[in-house]
């Protein structure tokens, strides 16, 4: 019997998924494991089988074979699951097949080559070094923009990528409504009597002890270590090969158990994602993340609405001063929660607060809009960079090195990537609301250590469904209604109007 | 101006070793850190990539690049190096050629089931669940020896695939030889009255502390830790998916310092040879390792002619005593050299010292040897093993999973692999000799902890030099004879002679 044409297709998509998994390990492998001196031949070997993997991808639409089941598609005779599947490949290709494979390879290869110029960079606080990498990476995301093509940005070419469907307008608005809020907030915070003293939590604890719990709690809260692991990375990060190959990493510092904590939750929060997907639709959009926002939504949510909350603590401070007694013995749970939930403006996004963080992705929004409509020179970005900072978050940045270099992105030519941060932030706060009102027990579980419902609510909501729905169409479906950053400021006033009797 | 044809099959071969180099770091990653989950779906993933690579030597010859270039080789209009790649090359592909997919593709299938079948017999100590696999395997590798030709013997066939351009007839010689000096010698050790306490070693050695010692003694004896890592796996390997990517594995005892120490010496020693491959000819015979023999000689070297000498121990012991002091302070540097050159005949080749070590291997030579002729019937195995191991080794085998199943090597049909190892102690000794005789010197240096001098010996003479000669051919250019088994004798009988007053 023949095999039919949609099981052709999805064939072809298991093994280019299979594929892509020897890609994802390597990625994973070059931060975490790989030595020094291997980075030249890794980055050819990860843009030769990039290349095989593209033109694998390519040929579905080159032999003809999804044309005919995007017209069926169309035309409603193939519909559900499948449907889905083919109209999102289609799209897929569709912007694909506008990248010839050399601009794909000598992206690669220059986005390996400049990360690599950007770390040595940063160390060297040296943003002259960087700046012909930076320029390189620029032309040729510009060229991306071009090859792609846009309605009113080149930058909606970009930001498709990562977060398809939203257009640099509406990203615009969400993130203008937050600035006229976040500014003026700030500033009432900063003028609060409440002062909070976040050395008291300083200590010394030891890389394993931390590691150990670390584990502890990304297992409690869901993360499966029979399809997982945690490891090491100066930048934490979630790399998933494969639903059961799901990694995530964090840094530690000997002096601060909360530092790598905050990440192992937030990363955790991605790998829950990865690994809810469902697997027998791997290979298939079915299986795959709806984007970056959305991605970041997830971690937000555990890292912030759960991970900082008071009930979460309720069921993990008690574990934290059993196993870490010096300082902790001695701190209340109340005042932890205030000391881990300071409002302290910075220049370095990844230690932001709640409130500020979300002004750290405005300063970079901007920035990289500017820079893709061509409006800014990119030897003057330390100095822009520097202003901005002043302006919306009121600190002086010491050093480029915590300054403009002070985030990968640019390096691997990833413009567009930083508003789903943002967007992660809105839409988890929104789906918190939610969750919330469907589950009236949930903190109270949280404070008792049960987050099975919780985490049940969000696979069968969010993860499961894979790319069914876009990001628009899901917190509709999830929220009953479109974005609004109105649930993440109701969120903040609600909860800094206690810390800091406003 | 068009590319030259030689040139031309370079870039091929350079584009295979660079998607190789994920196909090994896929495999390192499947015994050191993949999630356990994750193993079906690795599976997948590299009989996928393995199929593109195979797919893309073979067409190196379909596409008549290299048949030309043959010509040009054996006429001699193409000489020195290049031809040394075209015969090289071609040699491969020939063998290859003659296997035909299908019958690669029963032969890797079986090996897998087998394995697994091997791994629960082992456990269960039941061989007779394990005879079937061990039948069919056994099948499959009598017709790849047809399928593959030779003149002598069957086991020529397999044996080539290890330690090509080496005989059967030649095995044979130097190893009968090596057992009629070892079985009557190991004789007089056991008669002699030295009694040796290895005990006495034993404390508690934190596993953090013995991975950086692992790790000094590793670098301090030429391991490059910018290309390469040591890490822990349940059975050391090394494993190089490049010369500046080379990853060592060692595992821990926590009561035996030397368990650990023992095996990273013996894989620095592989990754030795490794990073020493000449890196502009990678992808090209020239960069690759002339036989399991010699990168095993290059591993007994440092484990044992290096590693286990008093001179090595003159420098490192010191160290040992003071980063653990209990008990190694109380243990005179003459003792503990008695004690980690103990010989103890047991039925466990792993765990072999330097004088039963090879008897293990010629026990599994020449039942091999038998099977692959047909000279044996493998049901009775488990007796003719036990009866070898009496015989030679002068211990009973307490039962099959401690006997005949306790390599892995026959399961996945490695017939012909185990003489490699003996041809490595060998090799390793009469290397040894010649070193000492140009390098007059250099024991008194690594007394002082001075290793550059040796590595960079090998690094000429051996490493640098790819797979330019033969096994045959470089012994006799590096010592001026062909692999000659006196060499290990003498240096058997001068060491032992000492430690046991013979």
């Amino acid at each position: 019997m023949k095999t039919k044409p949609i099981d052709l297709l999805k064939e072809r998509l298991l093994e280019i998924a299979h594929l892509e998994t020897l890609l994802k390990l390597s990625k994973w492998d070059q931060e975490v494991m790989m030595p020094k001196n291997a980075s030249d031949s890794r980055a050819v070997a990860v843009s030769l089988l990039s290349g095989i993997i593209h033109g694998k991808f390519l040929a579905i639409e080159r032999d003809g074979l999804l044309n005919e089941l995007k017209k069926e598609a169309d035309s409603k005779s193939i519909k559900g699951k499948d449907a889905i599947i083919i109209k999102e490949v289609f799209k897929q290709i569709e912007r694909k097949k506008k990248l010839p494979e050399s601009f794909v390879r000598e992206l690669s290869e220059a986005a390996s080559k400049s990360q690599n110029a950007w770390a040595q960079a940063r160390k060297d606080n040296n943003f002259k070094a960087f700046l012909p990498w930076l320029t390189k990476i620029v032309e040729l995301k510009k060229k991306e923009a071009e090859l792609v093509g846009y309605k009113d940005s080149s930058y909606d070419a970009l930001l498709d990528e990562y977060e398809p469907g939203m257009t640099t307008k509406e990203v615009e608005a969400v993130l203008q409504d937050l600035k006229s809020f976040l500014i003026p907030y700030l500033q009432k915070i900063k003028e609060s009597k409440v002062k909070v003293n976040t050395k008291k939590l300083l200590g010394k604890f030891s890389i394993p002890e931390q590691y150990e719990f670390n584990k502890y709690v990304s297992e409690k809260i869901g993360f499966d270590f029979n399809s997982g692991r945690l490891d090491i990375s100066t930048h934490p990060f979630t790399e998933s090969p494969h639903m059961q190959d799901v990694r995530i990493t964090t840094r530690y510092k000997e002096n601060d158990l909360m530092y790598a904590l905050g990440s192992t939750i937030h990363e955790t929060g991605h790998a829950l994602y990865e690994q809810g997907l469902p697997e027998k639709h791997f290979g298939t959009p079915l299986a795959e993340y709806i984007s970056l926002g959305i991605h970041e939504s997830q971690s937000r949510l555990w890292e912030n609405m759960f991970g900082k909350s008071i009930e979460f603590w309720k069921f993990f401070y008690p574990k934290v001063q059993k196993e870490f007694p010096s300082p902790y013995k001695s701190i209340k749970l109340e005042e932890f929660y205030r000391i881990i939930n300071k409002v302290s403006p910075s220049f370095i996004r990844t230690e932001a607060d709640e409130v500020t963080y979300n002004l750290h992705i405005i300063i970079r929004f901007e920035i990289e809009k500017e820079i893709m409509e061509g409006h800014i020179n990119l030897k003057d970005l330390p100095t822009i960079w520097s202003a901005k900072v002043k302006e919306y978050l009121g600190v002086d940045v010491p050093d480029d090195s915590l300054g403009v270099l002070q985030d990968v992105h640019w390096s691997i030519g990833a413009f567009g990537y930083f508003p789903t941060y943002a967007l992660g932030n809105l839409y988890s706060a929104q789906i918190f609301a939610i969750m919330k009102r469907e589950m009236p027990n949930m903190e109270k579980k949280m404070a008792k250590g049960e987050f099975t419902e919780a985490g049940e609510w969000l696979k069968k909501n969010i993860h499961s469904l894979g790319r069914t729905y876009s990001s628009g169409e899901l917190i509709k479906k999830v929220t009953g209604e479109k974005l609004n950053s109105s649930y993440f400021i109701e969120y903040i006033e609600k909860k800094y109007k206690d810390l800091y009797t406003l």
